[in-house]
């Protein structure tokens, strides 16, 4: 019985209609494709797959229920999620159908929480589970395995993880789905992602954002995404809100997001069977008559891309109540429907006749293989979406083809006189990769390319924009329907799309402001994990790694304020395995240049850059800063004075703008205590520092006393919390004499060199701290301290008088 | 001229039509409420306004212009931002008409990045401005401070800061206006929050998935969210999604997320200020309609409350060109329009022609007050937006009236042998602080507060839900019109308004599963920030504390698997300035109840606990709780051997799965090795590790050494990652004998213990690092750490086998 739709209206006044997700089929598209031979194959073959879930969420015996089913078949704790499988089943084996007779190339994306049973029953029943993991085989054995495994210690989890064939989306944080499918769609212009988004996820901001991705989709280079958006109605404890919403408003969201939403509502499978095919029918056709068109006309457009909305009962096809609490249709069937069928004799008899009803003895044959009739509705080889090589894009990956990074290279003859700014040069740099890969490289980054200083790449490729087209765009705009860089104000948009690139086997990199980096935490974390888990999977082949550029970094948003200074990403980068990520502080030019070539080479690694956009002090030429990057940690002899002695301090510095005052101080010292002996080290790999037991980066011990002596004071001077470099050197020899300057959080309205004194990383604190910590020289310290602090105060009156640095610290060049 | 808007489509298919933000006003509403006197006063008004934002971006000197302008008048650095400005002077100052004729109680909500010229000129034409900061008064001297501490060191910043009367939004991360909004207006009946967002804010995720607030939001328990969508037409360099799509998608994107949007369009003055008055008051008559219906009726209902989209040119009322390129109408004119006016004479001329188009010899008098007509167009006293409490909330907060936390104790009257579910006894605390605050108090959760087991709540408040509901919630779904608890997917929405109910000087507190609580880290920085410049502006009461629940953690997300295993926003809620955080562990039910209670009562801190939902041992009966957890940190006695002795060994613990599994090693080694004397120490307020310097909760030397030792080894066993133990504890005396186990980001489909024994922190390894650390036991090591490693052996076998933890481990309980 269908449940009735009330609404929160009390009169007629406001049009809020919700619509039962019972009952026969009820579908916009029109047509009944299916024979009634047909829909009884599909039937078979839905009962196949939903048999399949329900094993893997109970069954670790038994696994064609030939025996009377009995507690000892189920497993002591049953683990995993029914309540999206049947409409996730439902609308892949659909599509088989029209790649089968369109032959087309397609994948699928599973975005609900928890919907693996889903997309595992599929892949095994394609064949491909059993092509790529032999033991769990088309046979009772094998398929007793397949189950066992599911949510078990070493098996395999309960979202589309690593191990899951045709999966290149986990889906275990919700909100990625379509931004990763479009990803995945751009430079492909055959491929059509299938894409399953949950009700639950559409209630996220990354998900409610990406819908708009269709402004950036060019019909003749790009292929096209199909979202499904499930109606399933419920989340873990609530209803969602697209399902408690009017037809009319429902309607009108997508129609406004820029899709053409064509709906399939209902329980009725057989009548579901006729829609759906109808649907997605209608939805291909329209598809490909958008390529066609564009493609022929060669004359770019954005036309409201086909979607489907798909309302069908939670944990459809479930038993509608169990101790008279609804199950079917409601949100007691997210998780296991029957938790305790072990335990409970009446709920084992439920699950048995329940899991009878899916026909085991029909649609499998005596040794556990699927029907052959049912097995010739899958494609075949690569068709299947389980076995896509899209989906395990490091098949497809190929190295970039790379421009000599060294053409671009500042022109530096003495260190630390010239000004430059770095990012321009990285810019070109960029700008020749596009040219020379103008189909597998992309740049992406929410409205900043520009303003960090990245614009030569448009010289290459514009931005992409399928947006309306204004006068004004001819005056700079630099917009055009086919770029290769891609900007949208939504930080979680364009990490997904870069991500969905990468993942199908391109190259790209994203380019932000650093303070606002960590939107985006969330999604660098599961990305992280992701390919740390592909490193586990043998057939996964490596991808391009995942390059983050953070700029306008925190030195230089003086002017922004407080809330754009958090240069805290790289600790949240830092609790990530060190299999995966990698963090770079490039103190110049040639420096970033060599870094950004590194990073594009590499595979399955997150990279971080930090670079600031602005002007600053150049130091190494190109060979130098080869060398240097190489270490990734060295001596800056130019910089030191305590060539064959033992230094008094070591000064140390981590980033540009820290290296510049790291380096101003050092210059004061020698000014003002000629005989002091200094070594200057800089690190560029900030893995160097930790242990080499802890990261395949870190220095042995002896290399790093090399650097930083046992007993020497160093006075560090670091981009990010001065606590980070605390955490990786805390096991190091002479860690205490280690002293660490960074930003501690002291932000306002500043000029970059009064920033800096707030936070004790100025040249003055930072030459004050060398001297109180040199013994020998605490009879003289004194009177160079006061000096410093007033000095000091110097630049700060000046800085408070007139909302500008003094000169002499801004034009300030290394006078050695 | 208008510009010409261009379609992406190449034919007639598809309609996508853009329309040019030139011209005569086009308006929804129709009705013209000004007479020509009123259009002429708000005009000037307008202007004062604009001259005002030119004078804060340019002059440091001269702010009248009595003077030729001259380059020693213009700061020397000119920064801030003109490009949203007039749009959201223009809505601010056409509100003030309503709040007179409707005698309104309303804020303003300035969503736009770096608006705050626009707010801070309506502060002080209000007065407001100058009664709080009394020499920024209305007149030429206090002008002249006014427009020099704009963007200027030790000066206001360029966004709608704490130091903005008025504002309780700063808007620096863009995409938090409109849940901020909902916050303030929940339990706030006759509020409206006027709230500006950006079409660049639009196209984040967090403010994308928020205009669904509206199906949480009771017309009569709670006032209205009247948003202003400001289609500025451009971002920094780009255009922006919504201001490029046709009108019919822009209208509909708007009907389906449940608004009824009201359309103002054009850039004629006169005709714009007919058009957003007449409009404005269609929104608040429609407005106070559905609220005098639903109230009178009593009966809540969800209509399509009003909104407006106003289409106004980048740069409004600026020079369209400036040196043949685009200013006016386009994205030159976002930041500076005329950066080099102190150095180019000829942009001097123009901004000076500028400034004097505003007429500021006739708006304002000779003394440099505004005209009494004008001032006569603001609302009076704490009716101006500038001077409402509701945006000093502090102001309004009343202390909870709490129920005695003692009175859900758990009853532990022997240590380590009870088990009971923490959450259940909180979910009781916190059902009756509903009970006891019906109207300003409410939890906040993605759809997770039943999960996490804190549905007793529900018993005394129910989950706000206008959207429409089914047959089958009757069956425990707990949905309400009027509820306490406020869930929605999307943990940038509930975070939002839990952010915006605390500014408004309400309580609450949040509680989400902790994995992903890293989605909104970005959200809780800023919220840090805020608060951490509230302490420093005088007039800013303090609201009540940011509370955050983090629950089911790390260690019991074995069954999830990786995706949902990342204890790492401990590690960015640390770098925040100690002045504002503070993060607890309580180690059982009756800490978390005084951890809560302590919590719930404190005032301007971000307060993160962290506490599983699943059952665990109790060890401390309530009056221990109280005193271990108000010392932060201690030794617990019972578990501890070394009563008159040194101890061999300290044991340590942070964090309830940790310290069940530290004490399980404590019992082991006084098993195997009888004579080792064992110190237990817990760590309840993480804060108490660092060195008293950093944080105010640090303990001194002294103290930490009474616990830990200066010279004995320390096995301490942490909830998160390892390190952030290393980076609070490394200035300590005695760090280098500091072993810190954690999550080592080691993750899969496991048993709890098989997850454990992954990242090191199982009772076998700990037992295992405290015999390799002590000694004197390196004779009889061998041998038992052997049986360690064979017992852990048998660990792993039976959980690979079973699935599931021998019961000797999940039902191990404290021997002595």
């Amino acid at each position: 019985m269908a449940a009735p739709a009330k609404s929160t209206e009390t009169d007629g006044e406001v049009q809020v209609k919700s619509i039962s997700p019972y009952g026969t089929a009820r579908s916009t598209a029109s047509g009944e494709p299916l024979t009634a031979e047909e829909i009884r194959l599909y039937n078979e073959y839905f009962q196949a797959s939903l048999y399949l879930c329900l094993g893997m969420l109970y069954l670790q015996k038994n696994p064609l229920l030939k025996e009377k089913l009995d507690p000892s078949h189920i497993k002591p704790r049953s683990l995993g999620h029914w309540g999206s499988d049947a409409g996730q089943i439902f609308t892949y084996m659909h599509f088989n159908r029209l790649i089968k007779k369109y032959d087309l190339d397609a994948i699928f994306i599973s975005g609900p929480g928890h919907g693996a049973p889903a997309v595992l029953s599929q892949a095994y029943l394609e064949g491909t589970y059993s092509e790529v993991y032999p033991d769990k085989s088309e046979d009772s054995e094998g398929l007793q395995r397949f189950f066992k495994q599911f949510s078990f210690p070493g098996g395999v989890g309960s979202h589309a993880t690593p191990e899951t064939p045709g999966s290149l989306h986990e889906g275990g944080e919700l909100g990625y789905s379509i931004s990763h499918a479009f990803g995945t769609v751009y430079d492909n212009p055959d491929l059509i992602s299938v894409t399953m988004v949950g009700d639950g996820e559409s209630e996220t901001g990354p998900l409610a954002a990406s819908w708009h991705s269709t402004k950036f989709l060019n019909p003749i280079t790009d292929g096209a995404v199909l979202p499904v958006l499930h109606l399933n109605g419920y989340k873990i404890n609530n209803p969602t809100v697209l399902a408690r919403i009017s037809h009319e408003e429902l309607e009108a969201l997508f129609v406004g997001y820029g899709w053409t939403p064509y709906f399939v509502e209902g329980s009725d499978v057989e009548s579901m069977h006729q829609a759906m095919a109808a649907t997605f029918e209608k939805c291909v056709t329209e598809i490909k008559a958008v390529q066609k068109k564009a493609r022929e006309s060669k004359k770019a457009f954005r036309p409201r891309w086909p979607m489907i909305i798909l309302r069908s009962p939670k944990g459809w096809t479930g038993p509608r109540k169990v101790d008279s609490h609804y199950l079917e249709g409601f949100w007691r069937s997210h998780q296991i429907p029957l938790p305790d069928a072990r335990t409970n004799p009446e709920h084992l008899l439920v699950l048995e006749s329940w899991m009878k009803s899916y026909q085991p003895e029909i649609v499998f044959d005596a040794t556990g293989k699927l029907k052959p009739e049912l097995k010739a509705l899958t494609p075949e080889g690569n068709k299947r979406m389980s076995a896509n090589p899209v989906a395990n894009g490091g098949i497809l990956r190929k190295p970039l083809r790379m421009p000599d990074f060294r053409s671009f290279a500042v022109d530096v003859r003495k260190a630390g006189v010239t000004e430059f700014g770095s990012m321009a040069q990285l810019g070109k740099f960029f700008r020749d990769i596009i040219k020379s890969n103008p189909t597998n490289f992309r740049a992406f980054g929410p409205d900043e390319t520009e303003s960090n200083k990245l614009g030569a790449m448009y010289e290459a490729g514009k931005k992409v924009w399928l947006g309306d087209y204004f006068a004004e765009d001819e005056d700079g705009g630099n917009l055009a329907f086919a770029g290769r860089v891609m900007e949208i104000l939504s930080e979680h948009t364009v990490e997904g799309w870069l991500e969905g690139y990468l993942l199908s086997g391109r190259h790209g990199f994203l380019n932000s402001y650093e303070p606002f980096i960590h939107i985006i935490d969330s999604m660098v974390n599961q990305h992280c994990k992701w390919i740390e888990k592909c490193n586990e999977v043998e057939w996964r082949v490596k991808i391009a790694s995942l390059n983050i550029l953070l700029t306008a970094t925190v030195w230089r948003q003086d002017h922004n304020g407080f809330t754009h200074q958090d240069p805290g990403f790289l600790d949240v980068v830092a609790n990530k395995s060190p299999e995966v990520v990698r963090i770079y502080l490039p103190p110049d030019g040639n420096c970033l240049l060599s870094t950004a070539d590194h990073c594009l080479r590499s595979t399955n690694y997150v990279n971080v850059i930090v670079a600031d956009k602005q002007n600053h002090l150049q130091y190494l030429d190109m060979e130098a800063a080869v060398e240097h990057c190489t270490k990734g940690a060295g001596i800056w002899k130019w910089a030191s004075n305590d060539d064959g002695f033992e230094p008094d301090v070591v000064m140390a510095s981590c980033g540009d703008v820290p290296t510049h005052e790291s380096l101003a101080a050092t210059a004061l010292l020698r000014e003002y205590v000629p005989d002091i002996k200094i070594r200057f080290v800089n690190v560029v790999d900030l893995f160097k520092l930790i242990a080499e037991k802890e990261h395949s980066h870190g220095l042995s011990d002896v290399e790093y006393s090399a650097l930083f002596t046992y007993d020497k004071p160093v006075i560090f001077n670091f981009h990010s919390y001065p606590w980070l470099i605390h955490r990786l050197t805390y096991q190091r020899k002479g860690q205490s004499n280690m002293y660490v300057t960074g930003y501690r959080e002291k932000g306002n309205i500043n000029t970059p060199l009064e920033l800096a004194i707030r936070n004790g990383t100025d040249r003055f604190s930072l030459a004050i701290a060398a001297i109180d910590r040199v013994p020998r020289l605490h009879n003289t310290a004194s009177a160079v301290r006061e000096s410093f602090l007033n000095e000091q105060i110097a630049a700060r009156n000046h800085a408070w008088e007139f909302g500008i640095d003094d000169k002499k610290y801004t034009e300030w060049k290394w006078p050695y």
